[in-house]
């Protein structure tokens, strides 16, 4: 969801992505609250204002992956923070995994304000060999909507507006 | 949840254990389907007539790290087969995590029959130093009595009936 | 769903249907456990071997009308009982519904075994003059499979055997 | 939930009580969307800037009387709203109904903000003969606490502060 971040950039939020794959494996699975890329994870979040969630959907759910990241952080690491969630999945029967599987786990997070996500289609979104991304245009102006009300609730200046 | 083993093999159940921690943590986040690891714990799912699911309850869901086995796993690895959903965590308030957020990802890996599964709080769990587990009275009735249904469910011979 | 009954039936399976619009409205929301119409539905469910709950998706979940009447039956009216959930939507978006919404209610009653339901669109379902229901044939040929499944649960007969 | 209004009336809100009970039973299970009361009901969401949701729960989610007047409302209805959801219960086994069941549905109406919400045991809540109502003093507390941000996420100014 790299693209999004270039949105919020212009919209004068600083973007600092965290990809999990990133996150050394042991890390994620050994319960070791004091590793050095859990503590890093900890203290981004901590530090945030807003938290972009972004999750494929398997198995009718957010990943096991993300799970694991999250369950590694403090029990209320959301609070006062404002959360996009989104994910993307093969089809449109689970669009609902984001509102009965993800937000329970993010208000238990102590999430101030969870916006309206979104959900894209995985043939909605092209990787291209030089690893930039395309989303077919209806999927991108509803992603461009739930960015800039995500922006908005944040307290930032919608990009709309600063074009004006 | 060794100590549920015990009642099932006397039941005539043959009973497989899979320790999540026993998996290599690249091969449950590497996404690597071929992984030894991941092909032996879907064969173990394949052959497998009842799976028993544990987990703890972090963040009001199941674990991360069972989410990540259980989405290496073929989408419908649970077809025709009797699942027993247990989960522990440390208050009542996370009870109804078995059913909101557990069973629907058991129900998406098309299980044919998901038995009334039990909530047990960690503090009636006692882990000794020999490893053995003690589990507080009132707990391990319920406890039996859910794994005597998952037992009838599978076909097999009720305890209570074989001891008659 | 009256013409899942005929097939039931002709599975040798007895089936009374109740429908909730019978039930008089001030009864439903009256919160009048002794009313006839209430103790009627409520020795309905008792007596049963298998319960069918069918139920448009409204706002992402079951209808009001259906929870009004469950929650005038008591808490384990489904114990021991087998149990088929369908729902009608407008969109695949709404899928999920069953499994994230419906199975924990029915769950709570103490269901013994919900068997897997199936979700299907509004616009594959006509409803002719005469009251006649007629189901897109790809449709009709999922909700037999689940009736099946349904009927085999509950011990019966299935059709194709019995045409055998 | 009166005595809340009382403080959200002190903090310069208006607040206009919605008592499901008192909308007549054959217009809430009726399906008829032109019902004088349910037009009435669906003016007052229309023009309210927040939504204080509350329910007793039933089943493991929400009462189906609560459902049954979202149901006649518009699919919308709570667009660009802020939403305190409320809930009460026997036992705290019951309080994730509020994020699992509760939320899912407000979010399908496009709630814009849904505050962090509670769930309050029953016998921490007294009704006098009078028709007063008493909250013991820890709800009481933590009652006012999603109240208060439930006023500020609507922009009123917090009680404290206005006092001050």
């Amino acid at each position: 969801m790299r693209h999004l971040d270039a949105r919020l950039a212009a919209q004068g939020h600083e973007v600092v992505p965290l990809d999990i794959r990133t996150v050394p494996a042991e890390a994620l699975l050994g319960a070791d609250f004091r590793h050095p890329a859990i503590v890093e994870a900890a203290e981004l979040f901590a530090h945030a204002d807003g938290v972009v969630v972004a999750t494929p959907v398997y198995k009718a759910s957010y990943s096991g992956v993300l799970k694991a990241l999250l369950d590694l952080l403090p029990q209320y690491a959301l609070t006062g923070k404002t959360v996009l969630p989104l994910a993307t999945g093969g089809s449109t029967a689970h669009v609902l995994a984001i509102d009965y599987a993800l937000r329970p786990v993010l208000n238990s997070m102590g999430a101030a304000h969870i916006v309206q996500g979104w959900f894209t289609l995985d043939k909605d979104i092209t990787t291209h060999d030089d690893g930039s991304v395309t989303v077919a245009p209806e999927a991108a102006e509803a992603l461009t909507r739930v960015v800039d009300q995500f922006s908005a609730a944040l307290g930032g200046v919608p990009l709309l507006a600063a074009a004006g």
